[in-house]
């Protein structure tokens, strides 16, 4: 059943490393997801083609085995200094803490565009055997150019819409996104509520009518979660938050903690708070503050170039209420453990 | 693996047909499910004493096979007079359409409880076998005197906690209500969006800490997520939308036509609008009028009440852009056959 994808992607087992973008994908857990018969991903999501390539080689030097990348696709966006400054008012008490000339570090969708396209380049002259990509669709230029290069493409859909217009792009495969994944949503047809479709119902509804491989991801932990996804239709599970846990993972101590320790409760909550764009994470003060001038935040990445000292600084300052803690909904089952035990527990016949 | 919970329902099947309130679990459908090896359920939220003895008696005289009935846990609420002038004045387009002397209508929580503990007595005196309950958690008494009557009890439960509270409260299983399920949502220590948690994180961390057995429910419609459920370690599933459409259904034909139409996307959605208690179902145009004045209109019963006249008379209109239509996340999957067919195509080895 699984055959087709492994295959393509040269694999032994279905599990994909979610490309978790902002220093959590080191090439430590990459390489260790790629060395235990998975497939570990770098997220390159908010890196620059220097970094990119830098990454790239840092894996192949660790590795011989299959891995791959994610980019975020841009979308068009524009600086609108009145909706910049009403979220600077918003987020004062915060920004009055930190030391920072934000307004001139914003980038515009054009250099966004050039940064993107420069990696795509060096993904193809550092020949990486798969990429995907999400927050929308790489144009079809950008794909036959991966294609033509031997790369595995694979987009990222959360809705049966958005899957069928991966597959119609020419993409190789696809991610299916549940509400149950922590970090951003990967929407770009439906709207943010629209795109919150649990896997047990997401899954059958796009396998009977997509004919391409479907990997699912949200909420997936153990060895239940994977062979559930296999019951629905999929070919294969990726896993973020049960490797942002991970001994090589470079994910803030504070966030693995956050995840780690018991809860008895499902602590995550959507919010666009930090970057603009809507994502699962586990509530904060930060959130809880934000909450009522949510909507009314300019888009990603403006905002997220807005939070980014905040957040520099929270990191520095250990303080988990105003940090990013994006997070599945099911922390429970979260481990300290190394890559490769997670791998072999997740394949594991018992 | 399901021995256990089946020969407590003495059933032959890991199949529950989802106590779906208002007409839907006719006399018909109830006993075509336990006939097929299922758990045929009555959905008696709306009855009174009288009519929940008239539809046991009537499934009893089609069928000797195990059987159960749904009941809503009242909850505290007052009539305030400006919340429902409010809300009044937000329904007017609608309400100026149909005769009815509204007001009049509204029953007291102490005549809601009244009903209840009658429905209560009215279970025990017909010996159903299997009781579930919604909304929120029977009282200590309610459960021992089912329990010494020899009822099996089932709680509804949409997160970790809510399910230990059931388990704490003696009850015999729990229903793990997921994200995806239509219908009203039976969350009662967690806030709405607190109980939004998809059925692949929800099963695994709930079977991990509570010992009752775990039902799951919503989203399944075939045996792909009867066996995805089981993976996850519940130990049978709860469907409503795939018996919804079935033909012994009792649900409006417009309802059924809504769900069975061809849709490539989910177009379900969660409002209070009709009831005042959050639901999922197809979005029409009474939702989206009704969406910006939601979070102030009267808690339920209340708000039901109020579009009690405006929802029948869109039944005798054939009005399906103000009907409830209620809904999970996964129409695209229903069939218009019958529940013996259905029960069958759940449990076949293919």
């Amino acid at each position: 059943m699984t055959n087709r994808l492994l295959e393509a992607l040269s694999i032994s087992h279905p599990i994909i490393q979610a490309p978790m973008a902002g220093g959590i994908t080191t090439a430590e857990l990459v390489s260790a997801v790629s060395e235990a018969g998975g497939l570990g991903m770098i997220g390159a999501g908010y890196l620059d083609a220097k970094s990119t390539r830098h990454q790239i080689q840092e894996v192949k030097a660790r590795t011989d085995k299959s891995y791959g990348i994610n980019l975020f696709v841009p979308s068009p966006y524009t600086e609108e200094k009145d909706v910049i400054q009403r979220a600077q008012l918003s987020l004062q008490l915060y920004l009055e803490k930190v030391s920072s000339d934000v307004e001139s570090a914003f980038s515009s969708y054009e250099q966004t565009l050039e940064i993107y396209h420069k990696q795509v380049n060096v993904i193809i002259e550092e020949q990486v055997p798969v990429c995907s990509f999400t927050f929308g669709m790489p144009s079809s230029d950008v794909i036959h150019s991966l294609k033509q290069a031997g790369i595995y493409t694979i987009g990222t859909a959360t809705t049966l819409s958005e899957a069928l217009a991966i597959e119609a792009a020419g993409m190789d495969a696809v991610v299916l996104q549940g509400s149950e994944a922590g970090g951003h949503r990967g929407n770009f047809l439906a709207g943010v509520e629209q795109s919150m479709i649990g896997l047990m119902a997401l899954i059958p509804q796009t396998v009977d009518q997509v004919n391409i491989p479907v990997i699912a991801a949200g909420g997936i932990m153990d060895q239940r979660g994977v062979q559930a996804a296999q019951c629905l239709g999929a070919q294969a599970a990726q896993l973020g938050t049960a490797f942002l846990t991970c001994k090589e993972s470079g994910a803030n101590p504070l966030h693995k903690q956050a995840i780690l320790e018991g809860q008895q409760e499902d602590k995550t909550t959507i919010t666009r708070a930090f970057s603009g764009k809507a994502a699962r994470g586990i509530e904060n003060d930060f959130i809880r503050n934000m909450r009522k001038v949510e909507c009314e935040l300019p888009d990603f990445p403006i905002q997220n170039t807005l939070t980014k000292p905040i957040r520099s600084q929270a990191a520095q300052n250990n303080d988990r209420d105003t940090m990013s803690l994006w997070c599945g909904q099911n922390p429970n089952l979260a481990e300290p453990i190394t890559a490769k035990e997670l791998v072999h527990k997740l394949v594991d016949e018992e």
